[in-house]
């Protein structure tokens, strides 16, 4: 669309394995110029002759935004690979929020979001169907917002009997939301909602933690564990010699 | 896992463009001895020799689980096809409804969910980054629940200052409920409130329309669409000659 034809795709590499990224991605990766991403995003990625390769740090997206924006405004074929789907607590918003601020030429980039599978959904995938009824997304960090916030949006999904899953739930740099999360959360709900940790789902180290509000010890939740926490409705079907399954009904009354 | 060797995978055929299909389905798809689900979902398949089909209706999602467990449980390789992402508003919820009220024997067959890209990626995909922070997935139809419970729902999104994404928002049968929504809404949040309609995203007649709180006509959205509904933060970044980019930065303050 522009002058100079250089395009930018953002792309998302789902949670880990391979067979979840869909062709659009795999298309958009091939045919860049360029890859801009978090280096282990790109360290997942074959290297092709005479494609360049844009590592950057974990907490540098707008930076990365705009270098992705400034190599497309150049002419180069971009693909700006995030984990996930982009546009869940993902690069896409940076993208956007550095066009704002940014060149007003960058406004003519021809730009492409290409969504991917996000954690919640590989996570539910493995458990059952916990996200089958009403929920809400909600990302613990506060480096961008005030806990206030995240404290007001948990309490809201709380008094309208949403499923949560929960993002972002703790770091070495923080490690507390999480225990205040649920602290605020167990006064609340029941505590035998059922609560699940799904931790680097799609990896070779996947791990899945079924227990229940009252149970859950919250510091197994680190950088890499996506946690979801049941509506009133959640279900969990125990089973012989395997793991239980976990579901939301679509309705409020799964009997009927 | 059962004796039989027969299995059941629960996969997402996203919402409608071939690109969106992860290969986990598409290999799911390719294996199976049989297909089962909603009939124009079957019909997007090519046909394979050998490979039987049970197409459905589209309001029999608990009758359709049962034949496919039943299948699997005869040994049958069986996929189930579900639109978009099978966790979210799809059929996983159903199989494992059917599971807990089912044969005892039902809960030993060899089940996997094989994640898809959901109508609400696709659609925010095409305008930007509108789920680029904490959001709620609502589903208007009160088939199976209450309206009390929807408006509930909504009240407490609004109250959380949440971004909303809004399935099923409107049928024949209930034309109604998005009336209802928008009305609740319009007392909650500000008039000028981002709110984007898309229709049928990845198919040939894909449409996207922005528009304000104050200004939408909810009539617009129909079985087909997607409504998505900005947060207090969500912009609008304006374009020469092309349609605005919608997006809600990744915090509470975007300029920082």
């Amino acid at each position: 669309m522009s002058a100079s034809c250089g395009c930018l795709h953002i792309v998302g590499l789902g949670p880990g394995a391979e067979s979840w990224i869909t062709p659009e991605v795999s298309a958009a990766i091939a045919s860049a110029s360029d890859l801009v991403g978090y280096g282990p995003y790109l360290d997942r990625l074959p290297i092709r002759d005479g494609q360049a390769r844009h590592p950057s740090g974990n907490r540098v997206e707008l930076d990365r935004a705009r270098h992705a924006l400034a190599l497309a405004s150049a002419g180069r074929r971009v693909a700006l690979v995030s984990g996930g789907d982009p546009g869940i607590f993902a690069m896409a918003a940076a993208v956007f929020e550095a066009i704002e601020q940014g060149e007003p030429s960058w406004r003519a980039i021809d730009i492409a979001v290409c969504p991917g599978i996000s954690a919640m959904q590989a996570a539910a995938a493995r458990m059952g169907a916990p996200l089958g009824a009403d929920f809400c997304a909600i990302s613990l960090s506060d480096n961008r917002k005030p806990w206030s916030l995240v404290a007001r949006r948990l309490t809201a999904a709380a008094e309208g009997d949403f499923v949560l899953a929960l993002y972002n739930p703790a770091s070495a740099a923080r490690p507390d939301q999480i225990h205040e999360a649920f602290a605020l959360l167990r006064r609340l709900r029941a505590g035998a909602t059922p609560v699940v940790f799904a931790r680097a789902i799609g990896r070779e180290d996947e791990r899945v933690e079924i227990t229940t509000l009252a149970d859950a010890d919250p510091g197994r939740a680190d950088m890499a564990t996506l946690v979801i926490v049941g509506s009133s409705a959640t279900r969990v079907i125990a089973r012989d010699g395997a793991p239980p399954f976990v579901y939301s009904p679509r309705g409020a009354e799964p009997w009927q």
